[in-house]
């Protein structure tokens, strides 16, 4: 049984949200990934809202771009957590959708992370923290990761040559 | 039976949107209005959405601000014309409500105007020149509104004291 | 008889704007194209506008870049809707060709699309539904489109790999 | 033992995350409060940070304005999940705010929510969503929650007059 | 005969026009005033910027906010320099005046100038400074006109207290 | 005896001001170019200000970039009207350079034109249009570039295939 | 004899700058104060600039807004670091002052502070840090004032009632 | 023992960081480069920033993309003033870097220089005019540095061919 859904609206955002599936399997968190396009596929948006929290999903990463409206009609639909990762758009690099994924109005939250690949790769973490709140093993294995990532930008100084 | 629906999200976009009204009153185009929040009423948004053909609309006008979703989420469950109109927002001024209703990705089209008062205005002309393709009397008041609306500019150069 | 036209104030609009007749022509839509720019050929542009309904014409579609003037005199020369399709410019990516097209007064709306080729696709998608509400065959025509359309977003998640 | 702390840089951020205590205190979310500013208190920031785990923190609420450093800075201290209010700024009504807080790079990520008093709302909400993860009492005040917040939705339209 | 003409959209913008005359009775530059609507009285605009070079116009002050199209389709009319004054707009605050005037594509100039008040009042100086090219009256009004302001500034400095 | 004087403050900026010499070459409008850095050539750039009016200059096109002072401060230094050209820089795509150049305070106006090579182009048409007004040479090539800058458009719409 | 100079264009920018002062006076560091407006007083700019480093000065803090160029050029006749501190515009809110002063080309460096009074008071700290390397007076007041800046935002936590 | 400290979050800062040194080399200031990420290795910045003072360093130069947290958190840790280079950012251009690192609340202050390489030299020139201030010999090689520079922009008018 997965603990987080990792969703998008096309095959296009594939390349950004691969690197959420990278670190959820780094981290040992377990995940199902889809497509759900908001506007193609609103019935699906739906009803896959709908049954996250039956699924026992801890957390759905939901990335999107232009008029980013798939994380906020998910959390519009369920009471799971849901991390919106704005994805870099052809015209206006991505601002246009972190507004439409950020902005959100009182009463229905979204977690919005940075534009693109960086947030792409904080989705998982983030949601690994959430899960790490009860599951130890994924606290140590957030615990060692950052130990790593510090000791690699300790080591790095090196490079500068 | 109503010709045009106006929806918005929340009572907060009423003193704009009642502008919308009046113009479609003055151009002789009845209509129906509605709460529809797309985050706080999705189920209500969908049904909405499905209907709105059955029911003989000939334009669905939809206000809505910050992460504006509405206007996207009807369209993505009809094929009635969907009218945005972005909300003046009150940290961003409306450039978060724009671009998150004229930004939609190809295959789901929402026809946006502008920010504010004189969008919703807009809407009802809009919606308006829509129905006048098929009804000659909106035509005619059309016509009509138009010459006015000339006269009075060109009249209100002596003003310029 | 053409039901839509289609302008572009340079050819170098073309690669985007050709994107509309794809989809129109996939949805028997019927159309005629033209160069018009405003600022090069305002003559044309108003004598264009005031023959647009005498012509039978159910949508202009206008695509204009940086201070993108056409779409909105094409409106104030004509009842017909005029659809905007803000061109991704050279220096400010389309920001510029957004707020001169959707920025309108009150008096003389422009129905605004997103920037680029998404806009370009969803003009076309826009003006078949508004002549599909009076002619059965192009309804028909869009809602099989739209099936597919969803299919082949369904179908994709297998993509995800 | 409170499940939540909120943060904040000064005293001028109250009157927006004030109301994240109103909706933790509607929803039976226990918190504490604190003024950590990331500029004139930073070692308090990383004593707070440090410590944030073993207090049984399920998540700090951070808000700031301006460059914001303390949401990620506290992030960077703790695997506590951290939720950053960016608030509206005094001349650039918050956009300075929301791209401080969001734009983390990959490798520590904050939980960003809308700019001022809707995100500080949010922020409770989803602090909560969090909670619910493990606690069903929680889970049932967002439910109740959200069906109210519905009903008012609904029974709001009633004063579109 | 006027020297100068000072056109816009609305009366709205004539208490930032008004700016304008003010200093050109000061300069002795000799001015008419109108109100022409792009939008709303096209064929107006198309015969004025036709007429204006039979009329001796040594430059046209146009000022105009929001989707400004009147700069720009006056300076498509005629070959007399056409100055653009970006109104301060409700919801952008003239970004999209700015924009929408100065972007305009290579064949067609418009001089424009500063949003706002600053902008109406450099209007009238720039309009000065072109006719001052061929008439010395006019350049030493000006000439007087910068002593003086530059004096007022020296001056100024006694006020920091 | 140049009419006009092209200034600019790097050779970087070369590429893009080339295209105003050759639309002055076109028009048989006579100019001088000159490299003035109003941070590297601060002296260089007061003393040509001051002899720009001895000269018998009609106008002073000025093209730079990012924190772009040079239009600006040669305004500040003579009376000849000085054209300014937002050089598209590096990192934010000329937006800086835009907003330097036009937001000149009351008293000393700078004419702006578009960014990049259209407005490059703009500022020689727009310094012709000054000089036309008492040099019916340049007003005769003006009226015939236009005339064949209008043909070609038409003749482009052979080119929508 | 002053340790810093503060300038600034006019007496508009007084009420800001004058926050400058106070903190100044707080840390016993001496200054004059002045008004050069770089357009309107262009010469008795460079006069100041090329007199800066004679006279002894440690500092210079410019604040200036819009098309701000008063620190730029400053810096641009002295080898005296020059502090820029944009002020809060009237249409674009500072984005036009803060550009125009920190997109300095490379050659001329200009130490740019935040928009506004934040950015008054910041620039005051930072003449006293410059100073503070050679002026242990200086140090131990700046030591002071940065132990009760703390000491105040810890005690302000009483305040979240 | 080094004058100046340069530090970034990352190697990716480097190809633009360089040019600091490349600058600070020919100008004969001593200086220690390191790798030192706000989010990565928060404790480090903090012993970095608390030992500056005691290292004798007259000045850091910290260089920072995205939510660019190091510069202000450097200066917050210290009385040595800190020069904040913002990095051109993927999606956003560097306008994230610029805002998170200039808009710092008053109490400390951070030195902003331009976005990318031009900043990254500017950083240079401006710490050496700071150590100038006591040292004759970087005063001497930046007056030498600065007349070059200017002869090289004189010379460079060759270039306009």
């Amino acid at each position: 049984m997965a603990q987080v859904a990792i969703v998008m609206g096309s095959t296009s955002d594939w390349p950004a949200m691969q690197k959420t599936t990278v670190l959820l399997d780094e981290l040992g968190v377990t995940y199902e990934k889809h497509i759900i396009s908001a506007h193609r596929m609103p019935q699906h948006l739906q009803v896959f809202g709908q049954q996250a929290q039956d699924k026992g999903l801890k957390a759905i990463i939901a990335g999107a771009g232009g008029a980013a409206h798939l994380p906020g009609m998910l959390a519009a639909n369920t009471l799971v957590p849901v991390i919106g990762v704005p994805m870099q758009s052809h015209a206006l690099n991505g601002i246009d959708s972190l507004l439409s994924i950020v902005q959100m109005p009182a009463g229905i939250p979204v977690a919005t992370v940075a534009i693109g690949e960086a947030g792409a790769k904080n989705a998982a973490l983030l949601a690994a923290q959430i899960i790490a709140l009860q599951d130890n093993t994924i606290l140590e294995a957030l615990t060692t990761f950052r130990a790593r990532q510090t000791q690699q930008s300790v080591d790095s100084e090196d490079d500068l040559i």
